[in-house]
């Protein structure tokens, strides 16, 4: 795959999320407008955060933003958590190219997450690479960045860290916590590990704790990074990242977040003529996804995509807790949990699972062809199921 | 993934193809016995194979084997077609430890295809790794291995060097052509190319052509080859092929043969302790994945691989012969289409839409929870689905 680094993005229309929100028609209330990364230490050596894995940090950044205004009780929160390969950056624009969030559709004055009413918080997970501590950040004992060093951590770890985030900010309860994919690991886990602080979320295309078919999905594409020979070990200088084996990672991730239908639909048996590319055929879904890995190789880390989704692999919302419905049944929190029938990562049936052990949930469907990234793309209906749950939360 | 080759294959049981057929109790009826792989030349540089692709060889070896016995009329001949990474050997015991065949519990005396009235002819495909001319046969031109070099071709030349095998043998009519995934294309080629050549036909868990969702599975699989540096541009030696990359390419396609609920049911969210293999993570679906990477690797090519695999994507029964629906309802052989309800590879939507445009059609369906593979599983039901098609056939 030699010429990858170089390669031209030839497809610039294809799936770019700036271009999908630029397009989208639900921005028709009102945006939060120009917004900026915050960042804050929520750790010290006195008291440091420890991780489930057992390791000790002394600091964590956690780059966040807020919209909205914090009520007088500090009980109009709202925590939207993001998925794999997501920051903070959840809504507005930002920088000089005004790159729209990742659900500027659903969060905004009058928007589904109204800010009007709401004080809505987005950062970026513990052992991210967009402004909070993980494989990239420097290790303050070598002055190195960690990479592969990094101690491992879990889902839990990253609850704690928005905990402490939401203290600092002066949140006293949350009125939801929201989140699709790893997202949705989140809201479950801070039901669990916070019920007292949070009192209801929704957990969008996602299970109780990661699948075999998951698990294996992560693993293959943890061994394409590892296959490459730029990987080192993980300890590569970050101008020379192992650019084949992560774009090669998000080109098997990719396929398991849409659907056979969809890329049917889109692709075909549709060809292309062959470019420079170095791919090894010409069908345009080839190219598709060799795009989507170098889009995420421009803008992400190999050690962090390796970490994120050893995280999602140990996910487990029992572990250490007991039975796995009891430990649902003891989530009294409204709750609703969403998914998408067409999403073959996470499947309907794991949703089913949720809402029958959950004592106060209820089930909605996105009816959507484009798998598990229906919830990046269905605006419309996540906006209005949103509206509807958020109304309800405290009623 | 350091010490690959050398590691020890730790899970024999696992999906070991040979045990599974050991432990199967469809074997009751007769056996073929002991068998022995033939080898004829289909081509002479007077009569060369001209492959759709442009390419010629003037020499084209076809591995065998045959069950049962040709009647005099040349009428009673069914050939069985095998899959990606199959071989001639389905049916019957080969060689000193005795493997048996691929589809050994349908092929035998008073077995489904039953060898005391058919005359069973099983090659390996042209392209292939198992005796018949590939990409790892020697190029009489040069004295070395074709490699990469080796000229493409397509299901369409499969077709035609098992045409010329069977009018060496003797055959006059095909009484069933028989395959699934690649082999059902193989079969419904057959049926296309050759229509008066062949009575009937039998296509399991295929589609009309290759989907854009397979095609990408297909793509991602070739990539993890190439990315291997020991993939050397397809010019490794035959003791040094790309041994990780191929793994991978196997882990990959492994995830797709089976499904969600199978993958749950058997390994769940099980762990085993680390040891050497160089695994990402210690879960028994990572081990499990390795294992069938380890076992392909010792018995296949990468080359083999990769042009077998541009070969199925290029398939489509109506490439340069009109519309698909019009060139399968001039197809008015008699035929079963099977499909497998968790087969996400290829869904039974295809197979659907194959009986609907096949005049003289009818489906079956193959309960089965293990997905794509379940043509290789579930022997039972095959059994019974193959013995009633057979017996229809000349009614």
């Amino acid at each position: 795959m030699k010429g990858e680094r170089g390669r031209r993005l030839v497809h610039e229309t294809w799936g770019d999320h700036a271009a999908l929100l630029a397009r989208s028609d639900h921005s028709r209330d009102g945006s939060v407008g120009l917004v900026q990364a915050k960042v804050i230490d929520v750790a010290t050596p006195a008291d440091p955060l420890r991780l489930v894995g057992g390791g000790v940090l002394p600091h964590v950044a956690v780059a966040y933003e807020t919209y909205g205004e914090l009520d007088a009780a500090g009980r109009n929160a709202v925590l939207v958590c993001h998925a794999l390969t997501g920051s903070a950056h959840a809504a507005g624009r930002l920088g000089p190219r005004d790159v729209p969030g990742w659900w500027d559709p659903l969060i905004g004055p009058g928007k589904a997450i109204d800010t009007a009413s709401h004080f809505v918080v987005s950062a970026n997970v513990l052992g991210g690479c967009y402004g909070t501590t993980g494989p990239t950040s420097l290790d303050p004992e070598t002055g190195r960045p960690y990479g592969p060093d990094f101690p491992a951590f879990g889902v839990r770890d990253m609850v704690e860290v928005q905990r402490r985030l939401l203290e600092a900010l002066g949140v006293r309860s949350l009125k939801a916590v929201i989140g699709g994919s790893m997202g949705g690991m989140q809201a479950l886990e801070w039901a669990a590990t916070c019920p007292d602080l949070v009192r209801s979320f929704v957990a969008i295309a996602v299970g109780a704790r990661h699948s075999a078919w998951a698990i294996g999905l992560n693993e293959v594409a943890r061994r394409a990074i590892m296959a490459d020979p730029r990987w080192a070990g993980g300890r590569y200088a970050a101008t020379d990242q192992p650019e084949t084996g992560l774009g090669l990672a998000r080109a098997i991730a990719m396929l398991s977040y849409r659907s056979f239908d969809s890329l049917e639909a889109r692709f075909g048996r549709e060809r292309r003529a062959l470019g420079d590319e170095g791919l090894s055929s010409s069908f345009e879904i080839a190219s598709y996804l060799d795009y989507h890995g170098v889009k995420l190789v421009r803008r992400f880390d190999a050690n962090t995509y390796i970490a994120l989704t050893r995280a999602m692999d140990d996910y487990d919302v029992a572990e250490g807790r007991g039975r796995l419905d009891e430990v649902l049944g003891a989530l009294r929190h409204k709750a609703l949990v969403m998914g998408i029938p067409s999403d073959v990562l996470y499947p309907e049936a794991e949703q089913h699972r949720l809402v029958e052990a959950l004592p106060n949930a209820r089930y909605a469907r996105l009816a959507s062809p484009h798998g598990h990234d229906g919830f990046l793309i269905e605006f419309a209906q996540l906006a209005a199921h949103l509206r509807r749950f958020l109304a309800e939360v405290d009623a």
